[in-house]
């Protein structure tokens, strides 16, 4: 599938370069206009005239950023990603341990989930609107938490295992609780459940 | 919202009851057929007269078992929910023990997966066509998860915890793996993933 990332003088998020500061900013505030438009109302029903709108700017000047509604979405897609990573991992870093860091990990994942409620409604649109874009979101966690596993046994913390298959097990579980305790409910403090999540993936559940 | 559920004489999956044995298989059919054209379509492109001409049968006869298009793909859904159960659950308690019952429930459900690749299409579309068939398919297995977890916990095979937290964290490791090495490749020994997923849910990836 030809993306807006074969265009020439993409950004990352697949929009068209803005030079300027408020450029940057106009372009940040549409990617959050299209996440409450695709998060209301889906993509076949989201309108590019509401984006711009719900943007405060001229219909006209969307195009200075991206070319058609799946742009958009491509984009929004690759911007929540970084979002999540960029929301989550810093926080695992700032712990002294694996376990401690698993734990604020899951804990800032359900407060990103709390606070970015479309994020599971836009993830899973992609899955139908641009597939592509949907592998890469979880492949590029799982690649993320891959490598940090690796890490982590390299320097003694883990045992070693299969860490692919690992990652994608820990991702998913972070998904779940993520809809869980962040998309349907606010109940459950997020805090125990990062808790309880990561004593699991920490000793396991069996009674020695 | 108003399902089909709320009929009289409506069966567990929202179908109308047939009388005779031609009548149930003919439903059979109707549900592998809707499977087929809700998985390979979506749901706003599948067409009733083509789910009946899938299924071998005239397109007046559809509607002696289902009212609308949004009937059958919530009876799909359900019908989906209980094959993956049948599918998994005997597997896991035919083991002798817990841990082998988990692995061999994880192999189980990436075989299921790689046999069913419309299960995921169909659950995600789900969440969109009919959210409160998407959150009944989850919680009903994450229900089923934690009973078992409990009586586990009852047993003095695993030790005691938040088993609300630790089933929605297994079932998401579970449908992510699925994701992985069932929908998106066949790559990698269904065995072989189960027991390293299974492995960490009981002894955990801490070095001790």
């Amino acid at each position: 599938m030809k993306g807006p990332e074969a265009k020439k003088g993409a950004t990352a998020t697949g929009a068209k370069i803005p030079r300027t500061e408020r450029g940057r900013r106009t372009l940040r505030a549409l990617l959050d206009a299209a996440a409450d438009e695709f998060g209301e109302k889906g993509f076949h029903d989201a309108a590019i005239a509401k984006i711009a709108d719900r943007a405060g700017i001229a219909i006209g000047s969307f195009y200075t950023y991206f070319d058609s509604k799946e742009a958009i979405f491509r984009a929004l897609v690759r911007d929540m990603s970084r979002q999540v990573k960029e929301h989550v991992v810093p926080t695992i870093l700032r712990e002294p341990d694996r376990l401690s860091g698993e734990q604020a990990g899951i804990e800032a994942f359900l407060d990103f989930v709390r606070h970015h409620k479309a994020l599971y409604t836009i993830i899973d649109q992609a899955r139908f609107v641009a597939a592509d874009a949907h592998h890469d979101h979880y492949q590029s966690i799982a690649d993320g938490y891959r490598a940090s596993l690796d890490d982590a046994v390299e320097n003694g913390d883990l045992i070693a295992g299969d860490n692919e298959v690992r990652a994608w097990a820990i991702m998913g579980m972070n998904v779940f609780l993520g809809l869980r305790y962040g998309v349907w409910t606010d109940d459950g403090d997020p805090s125990e459940v990062a808790k309880a999540a990561s004593e699991m993936i920490s000793s396991g559940l069996s009674r020695k």
